[in-house]
């Protein structure tokens, strides 16, 4: 399966689709920092508060990106992102986090799956795209404090272990409950995932297959914090 | 009045005062960064949030050279930081906006008043240190977009101009008061201004002066947002 640039000018359907693409990627960036910074004030002390706004201002510098490759496809970056704003803003409305472990499980479990999901697209997309979408995605690592913050809380207070094991599946739950949402309304979107009008295309069972593994590696994630997936 | 970077090792009081004015710097950008990321929740919509969400990642560059600075000094940034955390969480505590237009008044005015603030501390400084604190406030131009946005607002609707006004005076009000906190509690930062053990004094009649410009620049920022100072 192979996309290339010159789609961009010559396939108005895919060219719909990436910008559908960079659109809520953008927006996502967008609401990703603002809400970090913003649970940031949730942190212990300013050690803590320190490592989720770095988090948060990497998210922000990833979103001027964005927005600058759609100014150079010739779209205004906030009207590509206007359809998805919505669901993104529900998203972090219902997940608000009550404190500050529930923050920072938040900012490793939704920064994760985010990052699956979108480093699977980017398989589906034009090399410079693709690169793009991997360079947004590339610096999961900041959210690694969270690991250590999380064991530890969890061993001195077992009993928060099923609270946030709960608060994880909750999480993913709403996410995908908003992407459905959007996958029900955006047709470029989910036309350049099933590649309804090209033979460069995923099938059905290679989203199935997309699917199982951002779940799996959910799961993971959640071991990895010592909760259960 | 003339201070030399040599001090910052002959001089252990100098230091000090230092050390105190890199570290209230550290942590009002830090929360800045926060309070600001998380006001551009407010925004009426992504345009509107992505200008404030920029002013707000330029806080956290800010926080970043401020901390990097510290521990050049071999301190750590935190334990800079701390004596100033809680008067400066007070001052965003108080003076949480309600709406989208009260946000962006705080971040023009409130932004305003510290950049005149520590533009002033930076003559009693040595250079080194004075070309960072210069540096860390030399992007003000940031916060202009709230001039148009709060002018077209109360131009719509003129019974705003009463309530942001008397907003404006409460911003000030809580500002000062947090200052009187940190002012009679560390001693390092008063005695870097008052230069109580150096003849590189401003003296209290330089101080009067000091807190007169920051008055009257705060008078023509609110005229320039077409309120009442």
């Amino acid at each position: 399966m192979t996309r290339s640039v010159d789609e961009l000018t010559t396939n108005p359907s895919y060219r719909a689709g990436v910008i559908d693409l960079l659109g809520v990627l953008a927006v996502g960036e967008l609401l990703a920092f603002q809400r970090l910074a913003s649970d940031a004030a949730l942190a212990p002390g300013t050690r803590e508060a320190a490592a989720l706004s770095g988090m948060a201002a990497s998210e922000y510098g990833h979103f001027v990106q964005l927005s600058e490759r759609l100014e150079s496809l010739g779209v205004d970056p906030h009207d590509a992102m206007e359809p998805f704003a919505v669901a993104l803003e529900e998203y972090h409305r219902m997940t608000a986090p009550s404190d500050w472990l529930e923050g920072i499980v938040k900012a490793y479990v939704g920064d994760g799956v985010a990052t699956d999901f979108f480093r699977e697209v980017a398989r589906y997309v034009d090399p410079e795209t693709a690169a793009l979408v991997m360079e947004v995605c590339s610096d999961f690592g900041r959210a690694e404090f969270a690991v250590e913050a999380v064991r530890s809380a969890v061993e001195a207070d077992p009993r928060l272990a099923g609270r946030l094991a709960l608060w994880g599946r909750r999480l993913v739950g709403e996410a995908v409950s908003q992407a459905q949402h959007v996958a029900a309304t955006r047709e470029p979107l989910i036309a350049l995932l099933l590649g309804e009008d090209s033979d460069a295309v995923p099938n059905l069972a290679e989203i199935a297959g997309l699917l199982n593994r951002i779940t799996s590696a959910h799961g993971a994630r959640m071991g990895r914090l010592g909760l259960a997936g």
